[in-house]
């Protein structure tokens, strides 16, 4: 029986930081399970950044060389930037005969995001901004892919994808399956200062931090700010390094709350092990970073991936322009 | 010198029939003067006919074979179907990126049209349809064309086709002209009934029609309805046959008019006149029909046009890419 196929994508918005880092080790975690394709979703990026003259060509490659480190395979998945896969576009301006105003108007995220963006001072009432969910819902089902390891933040786009592909599979015949999320369990961590984790902030910790640098980073993390002295009972459940510890020191996490409420352990204390514990996750990408860095390795990476990606995805045009009529 | 660039584009909606006749002698006129790229928009007919299962490869062949007789010449000119070139759909969505909606929304065919075809059952409130003058733009500039040989009836796209070359090159650079439109002399003709000349209202003179058939449709023609005997003084500014005079029979037109309003000729023998004069215009399109019908004729010219295209749309498309960053 073949693998059920899967794909995810990511903006190229700059380096992964461990806020996100869950999202990667999702995929990483799904790729002997599945047929997988990852791709660098660049023309997104566009849809918010028409003018902001991102080095998009760079950003892709840094953060393929990113995801390689965290693990992703490439003999076992296929890595690939999106805009080298014109089908992505085709299959996009063929969904949107048939895609209502309506549907695209409602998703959840649009009015939020131009809202918040509204008050960057972006505007945002662009035809594209507005089809984005059609452009994902096209990346999804140009692979034909039965599952999508995403966000909590992203069902109602795939519910949006579900939407379409019973509409195509409605109007021309049955041809696209409608895919499920595969959310991740991992909650997504926030900055050290408490805030959403982003490099713009300086409240993020890189995945390709030094042993030093996330010593420093942790350093900078808000605690119980009730705890003044080190032996005062601590708040875990407000404190920002327990969140961390909950991921990075699972195995420790009953004995590291106790402490603190019972004022054994200090800040200062409790963050050096925390350090210790991010950089034990992190050692291991910086290694497998040193071998993807060297030559043209992460370029060779993409060139094998777009091509099986193309060919997966010119089989699914193929069959729906036969579908079409076209 | 190097010539300037043309393009224009028709739908694939059924044979050619008279009444749109004059907007392919106008893209043949030109075809000495301009390189000129000729498409069959195939995408562009499913923005209203998503839902009509039209048989698009066959109606794609057939309007073709309805060019080459009027007299395209595949050495001069690049024909092709748009379907095939896919720079035209990944210049869509790059446009779509910056393209205000409210510039889509604005543009007046587009509330016309959704009342019009609302009235016959239709419901036109997709992405797709909102979005098919952005697909014109993008059709046009994908060949950096300087001007398109258009109906009156376009020119808001054309302007608007204007604004969105404009925007490009404020935003990334200057890389796209401005066409201009090139508006046909020759006015449409109305169907033999008065109302639009249309294949469903069995009302149009087919460019293939034999004489007899041509003769038939004549003598339907609409003629001053004050007029009851063929020595009655008649008004050709109410007579459908006096419309179709002026185009086919230009060089007589006076002698026409003057002999109708003293009752001097009947409708009849005036008719039949008609009828020789657009056999005399159609006959040798029959001639070169039957050429361009043998083997696969067509189907090289398509190939050739779709190489040509598509080398200049992927030069603009690299040109474009490279402008955005991508």
């Amino acid at each position: 029986m073949s693998k059920k196929i899967i794909f995810s994508g990511m903006r190229p918005t700059g380096s992964l930081h461990i806020g996100h880092l869950s999202v990667v080790q999702n995929w990483a975690a799904r790729q002997d399970e599945y047929e997988c394709y990852y791709a660098v979703v660049d023309w997104h990026a566009l849809t918010t950044g028409f003018e902001d003259k991102i080095p998009l060509r760079e950003l892709a490659r840094s953060i393929t060389l990113d995801w390689l480190s965290v693990g992703l395979d490439p003999e076992k998945c296929s890595i690939f930037v999106q805009s080298a896969v014109k089908e992505h576009a085709e299959l996009h301006l063929l969904f949107s005969m048939f895609t209502p105003l309506s549907w695209l108007e409602r998703v959840p995220t649009y009015k939020d995001q131009l809202q918040q963006l509204g008050r960057d001072g972006k505007d945002l009432r662009m035809y594209g901004f507005l089809g984005y969910p059609l452009l994902q819902a096209a990346d999804i089902l140009a692979y034909r892919a039965e599952a999508v390891p995403v966000g909590e933040d992203q069902l109602p786009h795939i519910e949006f994808c579900r939407e379409v592909a019973r509409r195509f599979n409605h109007l021309y015949g049955p041809l696209f399956p409608e895919p499920q999320a595969l959310v991740g369990k991992t909650p997504l961590l926030p900055g050290v200062d408490g805030r959403k984790m982003s490099k713009s902030y300086n409240n993020s910790i890189a995945i390709t931090a030094s042993p030093a640098e996330i010593a420093a980073q942790t350093r900078q993390m808000v605690t119980d700010p009730a705890r003044v002295r080190k032996d005062d009972p601590g708040h875990p459940e407000v404190c920002v390094a327990h969140k961390f510890h909950k991921i990075y020191s699972a195995d420790r996490i009953t004995e590291l709350e106790a402490d603190c409420r019972a004022g054994r352990v200090g800040c200062a204390v409790c963050k050096k092990e925390l350090a210790a514990a991010i950089d034990r996750v992190l050692a291991p990408y910086r290694e497998r970073r040193a071998y993807w860095e060297e030559g043209d390795r992460v370029e060779r990476v993409l060139a094998a991936g777009q091509e099986k990606a193309r060919a997966a995805a010119a089989e699914t045009l193929r069959a729906t322009r036969a579908a079409i009529g076209l």
